[in-house]
C-alpha cells in the first residue's frame, strides 16, 4: 500500500485525485488536505462523492502529513509548492507536483511567466518533467516530479515524433481548444468562464502570453536537447472537458499522410496511453473522455502537415497523468487504477 | 469467475455493458453479438475503445453462447428477446433483459404500448422487475430479470417512499427530463436528435403515449400491491446523459421539507445507491454523471409537495443497473465493478 | 417619435432593449442611464453593439431625463425604481418598470417576498399589469406599467383560457425551465451560473420559494378576479435563453388534446404574438427563440391535462413585451419594432 | 420595390433567406420554390415562422419565375444552378447563387473538386465573387454573384489586409472552427452531426480536402492577382452557429499587436461589416451572432502573427451577404435590411 497526502484538495485537481485514487487498489489516503475546506467532509464540498467516501478534510499540517505519507500530490495553487518540497524532501518522501513552480527548469524563466519570485530554484535541477512516454527512465528514479500543465502534455505528445526524427524543425504554431473544467471551480472574472460567455462561443485568450508557452519549449527542449520555438494561443471551447491541440508544419520534405501515421506509430510503438489514428478525423475528444489517452493523427499534402491531438485536461492533463506518474516511482504498473472509463 | 454474453451490443447500451464488464474483476465476457458488427473488432465500432480490447464482435449464435455463458444481457431491440428468452433459460442460463418485452406482467398492456404480438407471455410471470431497491429478494432467486426502463427507475425510486407511507396516493402527475443518449446512436426523425434541433432548445414527446408510461404504473402496482395511475411527459434536454423526473403532489395532510426527506431517509436507510439530498435544488444531474445512483429530493409547502430525483440514463438507467442485478442474482457484492466514477 | 429613456441599461436588459429600440422606427434614444458604466460607449460595454451605435451611458440623472423622455424603461436592479416611479410620474412621464416592485397589488405581499420595505406603496394600484393579451384595454391608458417577471409571462398565457373556461381551477403546479440570461450578465454564487455547474446538467433552485409565485397567483387573480393558489419550482437548463413552462392538472371533465387547442385557439383568436400549437411537441424554445411569441399546447387523457409553454426568457420575458407595452401606450401599432427575428 | 425568386427554399438557407427578406422593406417575394415542399405553407416546414407570413412553396417553374423576379436567389444543391444561371440570364434578370458552382474561376479545377462535369462553363467568366468589402464595384455591375461560401468569407476577410501590405506572403495554414447549422438540415452521416456525436466534442474533418480550400485560394488570386497557396482544415464545435478562423504566419518583418491591427484598421476604414477587434482575445462568435458583422483580431510577437476572426456561418457566410449583394446590385443602401440584431 502506498500512503498519499493531497494539498490542496479542494479544487477540481483535488477531487479527481480523490475520486482515483479512491478507486486504486494500491493507495491509502492518509492526509487530504484543503486550507478553505478544513474539517468538512469531502461530499459536503463534492456532493458527487457522497457514498463514496467518509473522508474529512484535513487542515494543513505538512510535517504530520510526511510522518505518514509515502508521497504527496501537491495540488494548491502556486507558490506554496515552493515552501512545500523542500519539506518534504527533507522528510524522505516523494513528491508530485501538479502546479507550474517545478516545470521550468529556468528560474528567470518562471519569474519572468509566472511574475513572483522562486523560492526552491535549488530544486528545480532536482525535478523530473514527468511525461512518461518521454521521461519515464527519470521518473522511475524521481522523488521530485513536475506534473505537465495540460497543453503541454497534448502538444509534446503530438510533436516529438516529428521533431525526433527530423521531418519538422524549429519553429511551431499551437493552436489549443479546452474545455472549461480548465479554468477551475471559481469564477474567473477575465475570459469569463459564466455559461452565458462561453455556451455558443469560441475565442482565444493570452495569445503567446500564456505560461503554457514557454513549458511547452523547455519540455521539448528537456527531450530533444535543443531548443524548440513554440508560439502558443489556447481558446476555450464550449465543453467541460478536453483539449484539441492543431499545429500545422512545413515538412522537411514531401510526405503522405500514411508516412505521417507511420511515423507516430513507430515511435510510440506499444505505449499504453498513446494512441495513434489513421485519420486526423478521428481524434476527437470524445474518445478521450475521462481517460488517460493521448489520441494523435496527422494529415499531409506534398510538404504541408496538419498534426492534432486529442486529451482529457484534467486526467490526461492533470489527474490520471499525476497517478501514472506515482505508479512508476513505486515500480507499480503504469496503469493502475487509471485503465478505463467508467461507462 | 461469470461467464458473460451479450447481445446487441453495437448499439449504446452494449457498449456500454462491455465498458463496464471489462472492469467488472469477476466477469469474463464470452460473447458479444452484433448482427451488423459481427467480425469487426470492439473498437473499430466505437474507437474510444481503442487499447482497452482485442474483442470481435460475434454473429449470431445463441445455442454457442448459452454452451459457455452463465448469464446473458439482451441489448437488442425489441422482438428478438422474446425468442432469445426461452431458449436461454431451457438450456438453463439466466437471462437480464434490458429491452421492454419483460417488464410488463400483462401481455394485453404489452400489445397496446408496443404494438406487436407478445410471444412469450408464458414468461412474463417468471420475469423479476429488476430494480434492486424494491425487489432485491426477488432478483436474487430470479433466472429472468426484466431491467426497468431509465424513466421508470428515476420515477419508482423517488415516489415508492411517499405511496408506501400512505402520504401520496393514487394518481401521479409525471414530468422526466432527460439527455440525448437516450434516444441511441441512430438517427430519429421523428423528434430529431440532430444537434442543430436539440441544442439549446427543450421540448416534450410522446406526452401521455410513451411506453414507460405503463412501465410506471405497473413497476408501482407490483411493489404496492394496487393500482397506481400514472400520467407521464417525457421531454429532451441538450445534455448527453441524465434523467431529472419532478412530480408535484398534494399530500393527504401537511408536510415539511424536513419531513418528506426523512421519510425517503427513512425509507432507503443504508441502500448503497440512493442518496437523499436534504433540498431539493441539491438534485441534479451532474452529481450522479456515470454513476449508479439515484438522488432523491423533496420540497413541501403545506400541503404541496414536489417531489425530484436524478439518475444517470445510461448507468442507473441501464448498464450499471443491469451489472447490479447480475450481482445480485450470483451472490457476489451488489458494487462490484459499479462503484465510484473514474474522475 | 417617442422620445425614450432607460435606466439601469447595462445589464442584460438594457442590452436587450438598446438593441430592440435602435431599430424601432419610431423612437429616439435621449437617455441611456449606467451607474457603474456612466461615460462609457455602449459598445465598449456590448462589443457586439460595435457598429451600431455611437452612444454613450447617461450618468444618473433622472430630473434631466424627464425633461426629454416622454417614456423610460426601468431596467436597475431592486429598490431604485421605488424612487423613481413618483418623480417620473410627477413630471407626467410615462413608466414601464421592468423590475418586480410594482408588479404585486399587495405591498404586505412584496415586502414578505422581496425582503424589504416598499416605499412607493401609494403606486401600487396605479400600476396596470403588463400582459397586453390580458390586459391591453388598461395599458392602453395606464401611466405606470409593471412589466412582468419572465416565469409569469409564461405561466398566465398558458393556463388563463383553461381558468377563464372553467376546465381547470384552483391549485396549479407549475415547472418552469429558463435558460441562463434570466440569472444576468454578473457572477451568481448560489444556484452558480458558472459553465461548468450548468453545462450537461439540470437543476431546481429555490422550489415554492422563487418571487415569481405570488407574481403568478397574483396578475392570475387580477384577470380573473378571484385568487388562484400557485406552486412553483423554477430549474435551470443547459441554454442561453427560453422559458419553458409546464403544468399538469385534473380537469372538471374528460377533455380531448385537440378540444385543449380549440379552447386556447378561441381565446386568443387573433394575438399577434400568442401561438397555440396542435402538438404539445411542438412547443419548444427554437421556435420563439429572439421572438415577442409565446407559444402555447396542450395534451389530455381522460380528465388529465398537460399544458405547455415555451417563450424567450429576454424577449417576450422581457424586452420585446416591454417594447410591445409602449407601442400600446402611445398608440402604435402593436407590433411595432418586435415582429420578427434576425435570421 | 425589388421582386425576388427564392429556389430550394425548403433549406437552412432558404428559410434564412425568407427571414431576412420578410424583414427587408425593398423587397416583394415572388416565387419561393422548394421541390420537397411545394404546396406547403412555410410555416408547416418552418414552425417557427408562424405568424409571419402566409407564403406557401411554390413547385418548380424557373419560367414563370423570371417573368415576374428581377433576381433569383439560388438555394438548392448543387448541379441544378448550373442550368437555372443560363436560363435566367437569357431572361435578363439577375442572379446571386448560393452554392458552389460558380464560385471558381476555373472548371477544371471545379470538375476535381465537386466531382462532376461542369455544364455552364461559359458563366463562370461572367460570375462576380460576392464578398463586397473586396468587389464590390464589379458586383455593382454585375448580373451573375456567386456569393462566397462560409469558411472563405471569413479567411480571406482576415488574411486580404496582410497579404495586400505584403506583411505576408504565399501559403496559408487555415484552422476554421464551426458551428452546426453548416451542415444543413439533414443528418449527415459521414462527420456525423447528431447531438450526442457533437456535444462535448471538438474534432476536424476533410482536412485538406474540404471544397473552400481551392476557393479561399482563388479568392485570393481574384483579389491580389497573383495565386496564393492554401491549407485548409475545417472543424465543428459545438453550437449552431459561427465560425472562427484562425491563421499564423511569419512576417516578413517584426511586428507589433497595434500594428497588426493598424493594418486591418487602414485596410477595412468605414467599411460598413469589418470590425476590427484591438484584442485578439475580443474575436468571438457571441458578438457576431446573427448578424452581418466579420470581426477581425491579431496578436503578434518578433515576426510571429496569430490572425483571427469570426462570422456567424449563416449570415455573413450565408444569407445577409447575399442580400448585401443583392443591395450592391439594385444600388439601394448596402445595409437595408441586414443591420442589427433582433435582441
Amino acid at each position: 500500500m502506498i500512503n498519499v497526502g493531497i494539498t490542496g484538495a479542494g479544487g477540481l485537481v483535488g477531487e479527481g485525485l480523490v475520486r482515483t485514487l479512491l478507486g486504486h487498489p494500491g493507495v491509502e489516503l492518509v492526509y487530504v488536505e484543503s486550507s478553505h475546506a478544513a474539517g468538512k467532509r469531502l461530499d459536503e464540498e463534492f456532493p458527487g462523492l457522497a457514498g463514496m467516501t467518509d473522508v474529512v478534510f484535513d487542515a494543513p499540517d505538512l510535517q504530520k502529513a510526511c510522518s505518514t505519507a509515502d508521497v504527496m500530490f501537491l495540488a494548491h495553487k502556486g507558490a506554496q509548492s515552493m515552501a512545500a518540497v523542500p519539506e518534504i524532501l527533507a522528510a524522505g518522501r516523494k513528491v508530485i507536483d501538479i502546479g507550474g513552480e517545478f516545470r521550468l527548469r529556468n528560474a528567470e524563466e518562471y519569474e519572468k511567466w509566472y511574475g513572483g519570485r522562486h523560492t526552491a530554484r535549488d530544486f528545480l535541477s532536482r525535478a523530473v518533467y514527468g511525461l512518461p512516454e518521454l521521461f519515464r527512465e527519470q521518473i522511475e528514479k524521481a522523488d521530485l516530479v513536475a506534473n505537465p500543465g495540460c497543453y503541454p502534455t497534448g502538444l509534446v505528445l503530438l510533436v516529438a515524433p516529428f521533431l525526433k526524427s527530423g521531418l519538422i524543425t524549429d519553429r511551431l504554431h499551437v493552436s489549443g481548444f479546452s474545455g472549461l473544467t480548465g479554468a477551475g471551480r471559481r469564477y474567473v472574472e477575465k475570459t469569463s468562464n459564466l455559461f452565458i460567455d462561453v455556451n455558443e462561443n469560441i475565442r482565444s485568450y493570452a495569445v503567446l502570453k500564456h505560461r503554457h508557452q514557454p513549458e511547452m519549449s523547455d519540455a521539448l527542449a528537456r527531450y530533444l536537447g535543443r531548443r524548440v520555438e513554440v508560439s502558443f494561443a489556447p481558446h476555450l471551447i464550449p465543453a467541460d472537458r478536453g483539449i484539441l491541440t492543431v499545429v500545422w508544419a512545413e515538412a522537411e520534405r514531401d510526405v503522405t499522410t500514411a508516412e505521417a501515421a507511420g511515423i507516430c506509430g513507430d515511435f510510440y510503438g506499444m505505449e499504453p496511453f498513446v494512441r495513434v489514428r489513421k485519420d486526423a478525423s478521428d481524434v476527437l475528444l470524445k474518445n478521450v473522455f475521462a481517460t488517460n489517452y493521448c489520441d494523435v493523427g496527422a494529415a499531409a499534402d506534398g510538404h504541408t502537415l496538419y498534426l492534432v491531438s486529442a486529451i482529457d485536461n484534467t486526467t490526461k492533463g492533470a489527474v490520471t497523468q499525476a497517478v501514472q506518474n506515482m505508479n512508476i516511482m513505486f515500480g507499480i504498473d503504469e496503469g493502475t487504477g487509471i485503465t478505463g472509463r467508467f461507462v
